[in-house]
């Protein structure tokens, strides 16, 4: 059983090199996903407990990453909860309100999402079988959930800079409470479930807070990201807030193992700044896979060096892995971390 | 004569409250600019000095901010070099490279930039006639005016995530570095004649830099920032670098007087982070002032409650006055810093 990736997240990672996986590293860039892709749509594929096996085995089988993550998505959460969820070629994800909504929030509750989710939790037990790398288990930070219910989908640029989503936090701020409220319980249910299933990490995407003020961030993200932390049966913790950078210290200070780092900060000067009883997870630019074998290896060496003998680091990138990427440039990646002295 | 900018510029702002002034406060949200705008293209108001100095002054007249900002564009030092601009509705700018470009980039040199943007010298000199407040002139920073020269527009999402210029950047970056090394001189030269014909600060945009990966931003944005503030005639410099929050550190140590900060981080938490010498501007989410005037007042007032009585602040938004925002909630924001004490 390979230990590096929870030795890093318990800060005593004393190999001669660190961990390595990737953010959607089973996806659209492997051709082995996109066979069994052309074969089922998305939504199928997340909700079959063998083919998210499959899925999730395949970059574990052919690039050897340091742990597994359950192939899934973070939205399937609101269609548990009475949204409708598509996925539409070259638009994403594509979420239908219900009736009543926004009016109405609180219709919201009441499911039982254990049993709504269950494909998961039966693909976890079925991973669990397989694996000989730890499984990492995750849901969406309820800012982030709570952006897509709102705006719907985001394809347009107002999507993107969160419009709709901004003038009703604006507007009703304790309708958008009680909705991030609705979906942080869930959030633990579902974290726990998966957590009594075997996973033996969860990470938590807050993946449009860097569209958010400094003190939105604080009013609207944070105080549900500590509210799942808080109510999460033991297990390591990391958080991924994109564009959070700026504050660190304050996450810092939330009950949790490690921070996920976009690629925009410097992460030598983020662990100057960080108790070192921090994991850092990240965070090279996906773009960067895009380019040639020479500047992967350069990029992932310059990396590799700053964080040279850390114990509590995880290679990872700053973003989920693009589905351009071509796979020898995944592979180098690997080779590049795993031959590191 | 107003001196509340310059004095928060040189850390000894012993007023009662802070100056304020808006980045693109001379704008489209403004009635009496639309007015200007239906009689003329963006172009032929930026390239003549007459219009320059009535729209500069426009927000001045109505609002009464405490500093003014050439009305202009960073994109015209790009049209001086050779590129074709244009403005199209709705799309923004629109670049049209020069024959061979990007092959043959030594053929942007040899341009007299004073002589190509004289009509911005030429309305710097109206305006100081007119002017009681502080005048700043400005550029972009090379990184992004390079962004706009390979991207050639900025419409859709592969060219906002920088696709090309990062294609560029990693697959031929001598050719890239001397693209921003161009651009650094011409800059120098068009902010030292600002500087000559009276602005009383410059302030460098680099609108771009948050899509890049940190060791990217430290190749190749920020020594051609340093280039230029370190060849600027004596004048106080502002940087506004979009998504750096992660470094400021970094940027403080260059030649400057003041950083202005996007709305993602806690100007508190940077002022705790920096030397008190440096001069926080910012930052405000231009998404507030779309919201009620309650909202406005409020997230003003937290803003000024968090710097009260810090010599070196200038409240300013986090980017641009978005096209959308009403009147009224200028002139209440207006309000709000004028009568804060």
């Amino acid at each position: 059983v390979n230990c590096l990736f929870l030795d890093a997240l318990c800060q005593k990672n004393k190999a001669e090199r660190p961990p390595v996986w990737l953010m959607r590293q089973a996806g659209r860039y492997m051709a082995s996903y996109r066979k069994i892709r052309a074969q089922h749509s998305f939504l199928e594929m997340c909700k079959n407990p063998e083919l998210i096996t499959e899925v999730t085995l395949l970059p574990i089988r052919q690039f050897g990453f340091d742990a597994a993550i359950v192939f899934s998505d973070i939205l399937l959460i609101a269609e548990a909860m009475g949204f409708g969820l598509a996925f539409e070629d070259g638009k994403g994800p594509v979420l239908r309100a219900p009736p009543r909504f926004p009016e109405d929030v609180a219709q919201l509750r009441g499911k039982n999402i254990k049993e709504e989710l269950s494909f998961v939790l039966e693909g976890i037990t079925l991973l669990k079988k397989e694996l000989t790398v730890p499984l990492i288990g995750f849901a969406g930070a309820p800012f982030t959930v709570a952006c897509y219910m709102i705006e719907g989908e985001m394809t347009g640029k107002k999507n993107r800079e969160l419009k709709k989503t901004k003038e009703w936090m604006f507007s009703a701020p304790e309708k958008f409470h009680q909705l991030l409220e609705i979906i942080s319980d869930y959030t633990v249910e579902y974290l726990n479930a998966q957590i009594e299933h075997g996973v033996e990490a969860i990470q938590l995407f807050d993946s449009w807070a860097h569209v958010l003020g400094n003190r939105q961030f604080e009013q609207f993200s944070k105080p549900y990201i500590k509210r799942i932390l808080d109510r999460l049966n033991k297990c390591p913790r990391i958080l991924f807030a994109k564009g959070a950078s700026c504050c660190y210290e304050s996450l810092a200070e939330l009950n949790l193992e490690a921070i996920s780092l976009d690629w925009q900060s410097s992460l030598l000067d983020v662990r100057k700044r960080l108790s070192p009883k921090i994991c850092l997870q990240g965070n090279l630019d996906p773009d960067i896979l895009l380019a040639s074998r020479n500047v992967v290896e350069e990029e992932a060496h310059a990396l590799l060096a700053k964080m040279r003998h850390d114990p509590a680091f995880i290679f990872n990138l700053g973003h989920g892995i693009l589905p351009e990427t071509p796979e020898e440039n995944v592979q180098a990646l690997v080779e590049c971390v795993k031959n590191f002295s």
